[in-house]
C-alpha cells in the first residue's frame, strides 16, 4: 500500500470510532495507509501483536501503533490500546481495502434462467451464467465467469468471486465469501462395486452454507449422497480444501489450506485445523480441538485438545535415511532389548545363588 | 431429499425391475425417493450396507429397505433382497436424482471454431468456447463456461460439468463425466536446468481419456512430454487430484481426494487409493493393490496386496512431541543397547570362567 | 506425435544451429518428430539422458541421438553430442510443438474496461473479462474465459492459459506463463478472533510475479496482508500448489505438485521443492536448498543442502501396523532398556566385588 493522490486520509479518532479502544495521542492526527511496524512510515497505522515484533517500537516511523496496554508505555507516538489489537486492526484496515467497482445489476452479457429471484441491488457479472429458479438476496454479488446450477439461494450480501462454480439446489446464508475457481455441490465421491466394476451411486442431498462463511481459492465442497453437506456459520476454510460428501463442520471452525476432509467427516465448533492435514472417512471431532498442520487423523477425537500425529521436521537427508532404517529395524531392536532381558535375569539369578 | 408435489412415485415393482434382487413384500408398494436408515421415512427406501447399521432396522420407518439375506428376516417392513445392496441401491437411487434440463443444440453465446463435428444431440451450454476440429459425439454434454481446445474429440454420452478446461488434441471416451474445475491436458511439468536457470521442455503428448471414468471437480491432468498420459476405462478420480505426465492408470482403478501422482508413474488395474496419498515419479504399482489414505508411495509395488506407510494417527500434542524426541533419539537408544549387549558378553563370561 | 503429411521436416543442421553441440554425422538428415528411444521410429530424433535407458542406444530406430560425449562411440545413427542434453532436447523439441492458432487482438465477446492500454499485438480471448486500467504488453495472451481484475499489469510475451483468475493489482513480468484454472491474488487467509467468532482482516497487499516464471492449473497464489506476496523470477510452480499470503520465492527455485506454503514463509533462489511437501508458517529456506517430495518442513533451513522428514516409503498394511504400534511402544521399550541398564550395573559391581 503506497500512499497515493487517490489515497483518502482519516482522522484517527474517526477510525476507532465505535471500537473498544484508548486512544493515547493525538485524535485528530491523519492516517492515509497500514504498514507493518518493522517498515512502517509517518502517516500510517501500524500494529504489534506479536512479541518478536516489540523491538522495533521504539523506533517506529508510524504516527500510530495498535498495541495492548501492556506495551502502551513504550510507545512514543500515539497508540491504540486494545485488548485485542489484530482485531482492532482489521476493523481499522477495512478503512483502506479497496473495493472493486462492480455495477450494481446484471451484466448484459449474462445468461440468466427463468423463474429467478434476483434482488435489484445485486450485482451479476460479466458472463455469469445463472439457472432456474434462482434466488439472489441483496447486495449478493456474483463475480464474472461464475455458474449458479438451478434452485441455488443465495443469502443477502454474499459475495462470489469470478470464476466459481454453484452446482444446482445449494444453499448459501448471508455475508459469505467464495474465492475464484471454488467448486461448491459437486457430486460426492461414491461408486458400488459389482464384479471388479464401478458403478456411479447418485448423490442426491446437496450442500448448506452458513452465515458469514469464507471459502478460499479452488476449494472443492461435495454435495451429500442422501443428506446434505453442511458448513457452519463463521466457518472459514483457506484454499484447495477438500470437503467430501455428508461432511458437516461446526460453527467458528477454522481450517488451513490444503486439508483433505473425507465423507462423512464431522468436525465440531470453534475448532483449529492446520494446513494440509487430513482426516479420514466417518470420524467425529469434538468442540475445540485444534489439530496441528500436517496432521493424518484417522479416528475420532472425543476430548478438546491439541493433536498432532507422525514425525514432523525436516533433517538433513542423510539423517532421514539413518532414520528410516532405524525405524525400519525397530522390532530388530525390541527383540535384542528381549535376548538382553533374559541374559540379565539368568545371570542375576545365578548370581543370587 | 424432501417429499414434494413435484417427486414421482415409483411402484417397487419398477424399481427393482432387471436388477438381480428377490422382493419380500408388496411389489405395488409405492416409493417416492430414498433416505439413511438411521432417519428413514414412510414411503422412502432405505438400504443396510454396514453392519453398525443393524440396530436401526427393526424400527425404521422406511417402506422398503435394500439389504442381504442375511438380514432379511430381520426385517418387518418390505425387503429387496441383494447380494451386493450397496449396487442395487445405486441402480434404484438413480430413479430419484435429478437431471439438470440443459437445452439440445449449441448456447447462442458458446464461440465454436471451424471445422467442427457437434453431434445433434450434443449440448453446448452457454458461455463455451469450443476450438476448431473438435468433434462432440451424440448426447455430450459441455457445461456452461467450458473451454474445449483445437483438435478436442469427446464419446458419445459424456458430460462434462460448468467451467472445465480441456487443452488440444486430448481424447475421451464415452460415458465419462469431469466435474466443475477440472483441467486435462495443461502442459507437463518437464524443465532442463542449464547453468541455474530452467528452461521449459515442450510437452509434446497428448491425454487419452476411456470410456466410464469420472474426474472429479479442480482435479489437473497434464499431458504427455513425448507420448500420451492415459486414464484407462473406468477409472474414478476424486477432487484436487494431480495426474503428472506421462502417468498411466490402469482401467477400474478408483482414486480418492488430494492424491498426487508424481510424473511417469504407471498403476496397474483395479487398485485402490486412499486419500492424499502421494506417489514418486517413475514407479510402477501392479494391479490389485489396495495404497490405505495418506501414504507416501516411493518405489514400485510389485505384488497384490494392502499398503501403507509412516506412523498416522493423530495423539495428543504433548505425546507427539514426546514421540518425535524419542524417534530423534533412537540411534542413542540403539547404542544403549549395544552398549548393554557388550556388558552382558562380558559378564556371562566373566561368570561363566 | 505420429508423423503425418502435417508435419514439417527440419534439417538436423537446422535443429541443432546455434547450439552448444557437436554433430557426428550427417547434417542434411531430415527429421520429423520426436520419440522416446525405448520406442523410436526413423525420421525422429530422440536423446539419452537416464543410463537406465542406455541399454536402448544400440538398437535405436531413431534417424539421430542427442547425448553425452561419453556416450557418443556407442552411437551408431546420427549424433548430437552436448554437454546438458537434455537442455538440447528442449531446444530442438520446441521445433515440434504445436501452437495454438489464437488471433491477434480482442475477441468480440471479450468484455474489456476502462482506461485499459492493450497492446495490439496482444491476443484476449473468448469470454474474457478485463477490469479497469489493465496493461497488457506486447504478444500477451489471455486465454478463452479468464478474469483480468482492475488494475493489472501483464508484462510482454507472458501467457495464460484458458480459465486464469487474476486479481486486482497484481503484476506479472515477462514471457511468464499461467495455466488453466490457476488463480492469483485471492485474499489471503488472514482472521482475528474475538470472542470466538473470527473477523476478516483485509487483505491490503498484492501479489508481484517476475519474468519467465510458470505457474501450473489449479495452483492458488494468495495476496499479501500488507505488504506483497513476491515469486521471482525463473520460478517454476506445478499444479494445484498452495502460495499463502506474503510468501517469497526466491529465482529459479522450483516447485512441485501439490506443495502447500503457509504465509509469510521465505524461500531462497535455486531451490528444489519436492511434490506434496508443506512448509509451516512464518519460516525461512536458504538458498540451493532441496526439499525430497512428502516432507514436512516446520523450522527454517540456514544451510544449503538436501533436506526431508518422516517416515516414508510403502511397506505391507501388517507390517505398518506393527510399525505403528512399536513406534507408539518406544516409551516402554525405553523404560526396559533403562531397567536393563540398571540391573547390569548393580550386577557388574556385584561381580566386581
Amino acid at each position: 500500500m503506497k500512499s497515493s493522490l487517490k489515497t483518502p486520509l482519516y482522522k484517527l479518532a474517526d477510525l476507532i470510532s465505535g471500537l473498544d479502544v484508548t486512544l493515547q495521542g493525538d485524535p485528530n492526527c491523519l492516517i492515509g495507509g497500514v504498514s507493518p511496524i518493522q517498515q512502517s512510515q509517518p502517516g500510517h497505522i501500524t500494529f504489534l501483536t506479536n512479541s518478536l515484533y516489540r523491538k522495533y517500537l521504539a523506533t517506529t516511523q508510524a504516527s500510530a501503533v495498535i498495541l495492548t496496554e501492556d506495551d502502551a508505555a513504550s510507545c512514543t507516538v500515539n497508540a491504540v490500546i486494545s485488548h485485542n489489537p489484530y482485531f482492532t486492526y482489521a476493523k481499522i484496515a477495512a478503512f483502506f481495502a479497496e473495493q472493486a467497482e462492480m455495477t450494481v445489476g446484471i451484466h448484459p452479457t449474462a445468461v440468466i434462467g427463468i423463474h429467478c429471484q434476483i434482488d435489484a441491488s445485486a450485482v451479476v457479472g460479466a458472463n455469469c451464467v445463472i439457472g432456474n429458479n434462482v434466488k439472489l438476496g441483496a447486495h449478493v454479488v456474483i463475480g464474472h465467469g461464475s455458474v449458479i446450477g438451478d434452485g441455488v439461494e443465495i443469502g443477502e450480501a454474499t459475495q462470489l468471486d469470478a470464476r466459481t462454480t454453484i452446482y444446482h439446489k445449494v444453499k448459501i446464508g448471508q455475508r459469505s465469501r467464495i474465492a475464484s475457481g471454488a467448486v461448491v455441490g459437486s457430486d460426492g465421491f461414491g461408486f458400488a462395486n459389482q464384479k471388479g466394476v464401478w458403478h456411479k451411486v447418485p448423490q442426491l442431498g446437496s450442500v448448506e452454507i452458513g452465515d458469514d462463511v469464507d471459502i478460499g481459492a479452488n476449494t472443492t465442497i461435495d454435495r451429500g449422497a442422501v443428506e446434505n453437506t453442511i458448513i457452519g456459520n463463521g466457518v472459514k476454510l483457506d484454499n484447495l480444501i477438500q470437503v467430501g460428501h455428508n461432511v458437516c463442520i461446526g460453527e467458528n471452525t477454522i481450517i488451513a489450506g490444503g486439508v483433505a476432509i473425507a465423507g462423512s467427516v464431522v468436525i465440531g465448533k470453534n475448532c483449529m485445523i492446520g494446513g494440509t492435514s487430513s482426516f479420514a472417512g466417518h470420524i467425529t471431532i469434538s468442540d475445540h480441538v485444534m489439530i496441528t498442520g500436517m496432521t493424518a487423523v484417522t479416528k475420532s477425537i472425543r476430548e478438546p485438545g491439541v493433536y498432532s500425529s507422525g514425525i514432523v521436521g525436516a533433517v538433513t537427508n542423510k539423517e532421514f535415511r539413518k532414520n528410516n532404517a532405524r525405524f525400519h529395524r525397530l522390532e530388530n531392536l525390541i527383540q535384542r532389548v528381549k535376548t538382553a532381558e533374559l541374559a540379565l535375569k539368568e545371570l542375576t539369578e545365578r548370581n543370587k545363588s
